[in-house]
């Protein structure tokens, strides 16, 4: 009876533990990436990396959990949650990869509002190349300094943010660059922004 | 003698005939379709089977001619003039079919300003889908009236474009559709627009 109330007890801690324990280390230290088809592969996939790297875990959201995605070059990726199954507040942060796949999600509202959340509380906040088309939606440019792809500046310095055509502008916990050969440089931001 | 001097009349008499008339053929039947890889198959091959039916002649014009383009449903497409080979008055009127397609051509100088040419002349410009992201980078949006797809019309309206979100916008000879469901609607309008 005594041997089964300390199994009992050891159990109920240790759940206890993993719960509440798994719980905090995800908040901490999943990165929240939104993403879908056509998505620029190396742009996902080398932050991806240097994040696994420095300890982070990533989380790709999407449509539909369990969603197979394919990127504009063909990497095939698996979606682990779908947009209705999360919070912002699940997640340290945020990474917008590019490609097609940013404006996309931005006619559908359920991704601008997660995004929206990380920017007005300056949550930090990872985009790279097309990936701040999704910032337009939210409203919010006009208090934004950042840098996009060439071709997406223009929309965004009319929608009112201050942009700079440079290989990182880091203000404010929003990090963005240009485009796949700022990805060195990005990289080393989004980590070192993390570590702080 | 005689015999040779009536066959040369004759034979410039037509040459000068072909050249002339060719020309003036072309230059008043000929539509310029500016377009790269991963436009929206329907919103190329739509108009031109309706533009052709309607007796004009359609030029796909690209980054080089004899190039082979894919959309993104995978239709191949022959580009049948290079952007540098040919002049805006060479052509009637300007077709900007979307897709992935304009937000790429945006980002060459030549595409801009080929597009530049039709608007400010207020000469016949269709576009339809992502189509008017082009023109954004002319800068003179904030003197169209137009329609665009849904996640490209904030873009246009913080350009300083009068943005409406209807099937079918038509306003100083530029005709603006937002996704392949107003094709009906827009094939008939830039037929009947060209007809006027």
């Amino acid at each position: 009876m005594s041997f089964l109330i300390e199994l009992c007890r050891f159990l109920l801690v240790d759940w206890i533990k993993m719960r509440i324990g798994g719980i905090q280390m995800a908040t901490n230290k999943t990165i929240a990436v939104v993403v879908t088809n056509d998505v620029e592969d190396v742009e996902l996939t080398s932050p991806r990396e240097a994040l696994v790297k420095a300890g982070y875990q990533v989380c790709l959201i999407g449509m539909r959990a369990g969603e197979i995605i394919q990127g504009k070059k063909g990497t095939a990726f698996l979606i682990d949650k779908g947009i209705d199954d999360v919070k912002p507040e699940d997640f340290r942060a945020l990474l917008i990869p590019g490609g097609f796949s940013p404006d996309q999600l931005r006619g559908d509202q359920r991704f601008v509002d997660f995004v929206k959340a990380f920017l007005e509380n300056h949550r930090p906040t990872f985009a790279i190349c097309h990936g701040p088309q999704l910032f337009i939606q939210t409203g919010l440019a006009d208090q934004l300094e950042l840098t996009a792809y060439k071709t997406v500046q223009p929309d965004l310095a009319y929608a009112g943010a201050k942009v700079s055509d440079q290989a990182v502008v880091n203000h404010n916990n929003l990090i963005t660059s240009r485009n796949p050969d700022d990805l060195p440089q990005f990289n080393q931001a989004i980590v070192a922004a993390l570590a702080d």
